[in-house]
């Protein structure tokens, strides 16, 4: 059986590496939070001393971290696990990061011998913790049916979508339409509810057509009851929309809608509800025409 | 039983008035086209002289007409609806026209003792055919409850969401999501096309999940084969979002992704694709992009 490294035991982190350990697997574990480190050890997990430490003690090394530039001091700054990893190991870096930093990372992983999947994930803390996260695959194929059983500890779905990087552009993907899927329900349901109509009605006269989505599913109930609990923070999908940017840019693809959901996204976090669910991108709607999308 | 007239007898009026001589009832049929009536005789409706004679020979007359100058013409103008109808009698409105519209015509009817309701409809031909259309209903309770049984005999959903005006106001809020979900979705995968990932891989890695909807399953199918035969026209919708900007101009409501949206689509009508599909949507990324958004 392999010997497994998970660096990064934040929100996500933490239950995704005691589903390995529930698995089965053996773990090393780092993370700046020593609490949070403790509570693995707790759970039969070992300590590593530092990414590089992680890493020489690993066959795969598994990271889940905020962003890019933290993916890439983890993996290449100093203590990094380049310094430790072992030539034929692998490393499964599980963040939403911009997909050319995952290209830029993997090709001096790949100097020292060390093959690199990005596997972004979907679903949130909740299905973190029930294992049952949506797993995109970017990276060699052999390489990636080896590890696909570790993956299935921590997701449902998990799927290979192309060459390393496609990971993340599949997340990135993923962002812009769920954005903008919480974008349209506002648009359309702040009109209802300004023009008189009891938007609970709306609702349910549409969801089972053409405009029915998840994403409405999942949110009209939250907005009709005033719930922003996230679920997941507006500040988090800014930095994965930034992504989107950024990759848009150097592609040279448009992305207009995206930009302005996001400018909406920062305007709601200058407003202090950046830690409020994506869902209350409605709320830009709301204080724009003076209404409130509520039940009655 | 109701003796019914019904009045525009195109691509939609023509299933549902035969769907309801199907359901056993009474028709008087009228349309500018003499072949449409021919063919709704033929199969046993009567033929009207004017919107004002099918009036006067019916107590519920229906209408499907193409926007609202059509709707108040028929209703309002020389040898109109209000010149036959007998007080107590309904006008139920099935077109899809801007909401202050039939609150106008609504207003003028009421003069004459004609209750109106507003029902636009939601589906397309293939529904209007299995007579299993979404019908959005507004208007007065009891007339909604007394014509309801009459209305099952062309949709499979009936349900009132308000007064007069509210039907209209809730297609819209439908063509609002239907657009931008799908605008979304061209967004999406013209950036991941253009990333070198496969898109068709992208849509089963995503569709399982939050942004997961019934624009992705109806229409991604058709995109990755290059099949933009409607299903619902470019220029139907471009008609349904100016309704929109109408309406939001006079509520004074933000509409501003929706209107970047019918921006696109006019694009797409003056290059010749005004009779496509709305999922053509995505060929303003594609053309701007240049990539193609198909099976590999």
């Amino acid at each position: 059986m392999y010997r497994i490294g998970f660096i990064g035991l934040g929100i996500m982190g933490k239950p995704m590496a005691r589903n390995l350990l529930k698995a089965g697997y053996q773990l090393v574990v780092y993370d700046r939070n020593k609490d949070a480190v403790k509570e693995l050890v707790n759970s039969g997990a070992a300590e590593g001393k530092s990414p590089s430490d992680v890493a020489s003690r690993s066959e795969i090394i598994f990271t889940m971290l905020p962003n890019s530039p933290d993916v890439k001091e983890v993996a290449l700054g100093d203590n990094g696990i380049i310094h430790g990893a072992k030539s034929g190991s692998v490393f499964i870096d599980m963040s939403s990061i911009a997909p050319l930093v995952s290209k830029e990372i993997s090709g001096k992983l790949e100097q020292k011998g060390v093959v690199m999947l990005d596997a972004p994930v979907s679903g949130g803390e909740p299905k973190a913790i029930e294992g049952t996260l949506a797993i995109m695959v970017g990276g060699p194929e052999e390489t990636f049916n080896n590890v696909k059983e570790i993956l299935g500890a921590m997701g449902s779905s998990v799927k290979l979508v192309g060459d390393i990087g496609s990971g993340n552009i599949t997340k990135l993907a993923n962002q812009i339409i769920v954005a903008l899927n919480i974008a349209a329900m506002g648009e359309a349901m702040v009109l209802a509810t300004k023009a008189g109509v009891d938007p609970e009605k709306v609702y349910q006269a549409i969801r089972g057509g053409l405009a029915g989505s998840t994403v409405m599913d999942a949110k009209m109930p939250m907005i009709l009851n005033g719930n922003f609990k996230p679920g997941f923070r507006i500040e988090l999908h800014i930095k994965d929309l930034m992504n989107v940017m950024e990759t848009a840019r150097e592609l040279d693809v448009p992305v207009s809608l995206t930009d302005q959901v996001l400018e909406m996204m920062k305007t709601l976090q200058r407003s202090g509800k950046g830690k409020d669910d994506h869902c209350s991108i409605i709320r830009y709607y709301e204080d724009l025409a003076g209404v409130e999308v509520r039940k009655k």
